[in-house]
């Protein structure tokens, strides 16, 4: 049995990892904090886990909360993450920190993007936790940076396009659309239900913090460094995220069809459990992975203007967050990388 | 292992039905049939099923589609649910009919609510599915009949009242709430997305068919003929039903207060894994349920009406449907009435 | 030219204010106020206004607010707007007050469902403002109390069962339901997108504080005391609020059918130029009366039961709010009621 | 006073076109057809236009439904329109056309995006009715072409860019949103509630129809062959396009920053009624547009990659269709351009 802490649980990638793992055969969560709701029932705050988790809530300055862990999943935000986990990693247990404090290599980016990083010398340790690029480093990591959801959406359907050299790479632009979810559970005026809903924008075109952290993994794929533009919006739905991807194809590589892409496609990720490459003729919708880890993978080429379009989806607090964090903690911990995480989409 | 037919399944509580069964220990679904998607993959109608199901929909028409079943989900439409299910009670299957053509026990009641009916010498054999009540006939039974979903919500919500005779019974009113999947998969113009979005309407007001059924159930418990005012809405969600239930108590319960009516629910309910009590001060909003096969039930009495009023909520495709045929295939085959049912609701 | 200020104006009824004021040929808004915005353009905060209005907000403590205003629209929360109108009723404005101060006739009751209440002197003087009940005494108020949104739901769908004296007075039920917009512009974790949406729930049955407003004013149309049950649910859509009601009609009039107590309503409003009278067989939707001060109601007559349920759809932010409150303006000043409310409803 | 007819008044755009030309002072609708709903009334139909349009729908096939009109909205499918409208030019008539039929100018595109053409004679007389680029021959037109709700939306963001030369045309890419009125008012499953909320998909990519009609306006801007990548995306909402449109700067522009190109986008437009740009800093919502014949624009320079970004927003109903028509029917009437038409939007 793997004991678990959960660090900052009450937000939505914590609820979701209760979710998962209350029904994880092979773990056991023995401390789960949150600041807002401590010495609350879980249940109390969260009545959908009713009859599922039956512990208390507590405080995270409290040295219970990691004592008996075998893991610590992190769900605090950035800057509160990187003042944690030092400590936590000193004692000699394993992280895997959802925020983005251990993501980007080079703490000279992480400070132009985010703050002043105060764990610099935790950033060579870290594994980012992508398994599908990763898995080898992440089986022995003790600090697992979870991957934005963002750049899960957008690695995975960019990379295997990438490795082929099949396109320009000056070429990529990354038009995302993130269900309201990805803002978190705190309360802001933005993302009350009548702002939000019947409404659509586009915020932080250029500047998002989750572009160097695409920049840094497309690059290191590539062998050189890749510039892309991304352009996030909010989506009036409580999960998902959508990524249309846009790409000049190489002139040599101009006669290439959409079939021919989506066959490399199929190679490429052909062992990986949580891909699944569309049909030629079929765009994902990102009710179809609702509730799952998968990231669904439409692939088009406009053969009008030599770009190739692919459309990736992922219910952004699994494979986006939690589902991903889980899938990690099984490649940690030599467990069939799909326990806990295989059960089908609910859609509708 | 149990061998499962499923005829219509391609219906939202067919998709149901796929979505729980495929990741059932103890079944293999043999068959699934669609007269409109005949032929075609199950995975490339239902991209979210893709790697859950892999075959492909047959014609109902086609004798193969039983033959091998222990166990027929009906999931065709009433009408045509009466003219196939007597064939196959007389191959000797066992069969869950989701329908409403074997719920009413009177079929004098049927045709003054539906229209003829074509099996009335089934109508004695059929066992109302409803576990909370007749978990003993089922067990044995031929033919279950499958409870509607809004019935589940309603006489879940009041059987402890009126068993209680708490409540006079002459003053019960529904007012019930359903997510539009409840209007089924088929394209109408009322349940289209722009004219079903931001808008929400009263419709069948006292005239529901699901009136009579919640009427016979209710009678049945109380020991005598009770009729209930009961009015549906449409609710611009996917899933669930709230009913929001009143009934006036008798004078002499007037100093009945919420906590024990609460308390005297939990006890009533206090061995059914599916049924969840809440807390004093607490109502359940039906996205704490969803995706899942609970009914969760809050109360309130009215101190200044001397009224009682009852909140319960569903996911109407699961307790309302899919599940609560899952809850009573599991009793009929002997086997752990929570199996294949027991994931916490997705939330959010 | 009638001179206009807006207290409070940066919440949802203050944005309705403006959006329909700023089409209002008689009026010229001098001054609106916002503490969280004072300073800024008006247009600047509501993008969707821009080259409609063209001010900026200032404080509400400053003495220009209110200056040169013949009509002062108050949009401040209860108790804030017993605090500042006395000062504005001393300097002879006329005031229309859509918070709960001045709606409850009897201070005492005020207190037991609010708060102490700190201007009580002006309770006599407060007219409330239903033009389709007080259109008379509205034409010369100084102070009109704007009346609640779920209260002018139900008022209007039960005022003319109540004077025809049909029904038992003691068995009305009031079930409504409400978008979220009801809640206000303040961002909290209930009313935030993803907590809302999807979901569903009612909340302070026979608690909520407009019970004894819309019992105030039903006495008085019957001529003694009634208590209703009164249950609001959480509707997730920006505009609306729907009211099903329910009551008993006494036995010497269990012959009338729903085509009778239609005829009487269309008899009782034939004169109110926002009141529309469905046909037989029609209940309204939310969706018919968006963007527009109507109050649409179907009736039907449950005969099995002996109840008749009334249905009444308005957009709770006009005629629930800020429409009703220009409503009220056009009379006290003497215009056509109907002046800068008649544009049709936007559906879809 | 103007006479109309509406051919084809019972989808989403006849509606807006009853809503807006009910309360338009210059116009008397005189006909409105519909084939599905000939003989009803359209209050019936439409209950919340009520009280604003009290007339009957007349079988398009009947000569009445010309007879008296000045101009004639044609609201017809594609095809059907270019079988009804020859005879009515031949009658002298004048037409605004709303459908795709007279929108491009080549009938070879057409017929390769669309099928055979059968009025080929008229094309040329069409004029393509964009404001803001063909005011002067709208004005005499006896045709108007109603441009696609897409294509309003980007062109609308584009051509400022285009006439000044600053962008390489070769790069254009314009990822499109929209809500799902888009789609039409016939059901289907696609766009049925259940299957559109809480989804999102993009279709089309590179196949949408509307490519070419954006290609052939922005050829004719740029005074050459601009090929574009188009991606339309099915939005969960009603109302509402938004377009992020990316192009690279050319080099000799790459110091050029985001408030160099909002202001030459304020020049360009200064004088146009219906555009508004959004200061530095600032993106649009579609809700800042809902119910309204706006525009507005938003402008980001992402200097890392050398791009310039644009996002408009319209509501597809008004700006993107039959508020276009009032707009283009003003200017070939002689009337100020804004008649009808000048209503803030309905926000929230």
């Amino acid at each position: 049995m793997i004991k678990i802490s959960i660090l900052g649980g009450s937000g939505y990638t914590g609820i979701e990892l209760l979710r998962i793992l209350s029904r994880h055969h092979d773990v056991k969560i023995t401390a789960v904090t949150s600041r807002q709701y401590k010495c609350e029932r879980l249940s109390k705050v969260f009545p959908h886990l009713e009859g599922f988790v039956d512990s208390i809530f507590i405080d995270p300055a409290n040295s219970k909360s990691i004592k008996d862990a075998d893991i610590v999943f992190c769900c605090l935000p950035h800057k509160s993450a990187m003042e944690f986990i030092p400590e936590i990693i000193k004692k000699g247990k394993r992280v895997i920190d959802l925020s983005a404090d251990f993501r980007l290599k080079d703490s000279k980016v992480y400070e132009a993007w985010y703050e002043k990083h105060t764990a610099k010398n935790l950033l060579k340790k870290a594994v980012y936790g992508l398994p599908e690029i990763y898995r080898a480093e992440i089986k022995d990591a003790q600090l697992v940076a979870n991957p934005g959801c963002y750049p899960t959406s957008a690695i995975l359907g960019l990379m295997p396009l990438i490795k082929s050299k099949l396109i320009d790479n000056t070429t990529i632009i990354i038009d995302s659309k993130s269900g309201v979810s990805g803002a978190g559970r705190e309360a802001k005026l933005e993302t009350s239900f009548v702002e939000a809903n019947e409404g659509f924008k586009a915020y932080k075109i250029g500047e998002h913090r989750h572009t160097p952290e695409i920049e840094q993994c497309l690059s290191q794929i590539a062998g050189k460094d890749i510039k892309v533009s991304f352009s996030p919006h909010l989506l009036p739905v409580n999960r998902g995220i959508l990524s249309t991807m846009y790409a000049t194809m190489k002139t040599q590589n101009s006669k290439l069809k959409t079939q021919n892409i989506i066959a490399s496609y199929k190679k490429y990720y052909r062992n990986e459990p949580f891909i699944r490459i569309m049909h030629e003729g079929v765009l994902p919708n990102i009710s179809q992975v609702r509730g799952s880890n998968f990231c669904d993978i439409g692939i088009k080429v406009d053969e009008r203007t030599n770009r190739v379009v692919v459309v990736s989806v992922i219910d952004n607090l699994i494979k986006g967050a939690s589902g991903q964090a889980v899938q990690n903690m099984n490649i940690m911990c030599g467990l069939n990388e799909e326990t806990g995480l295989l059960s089908p989409p609910l859609f509708p």
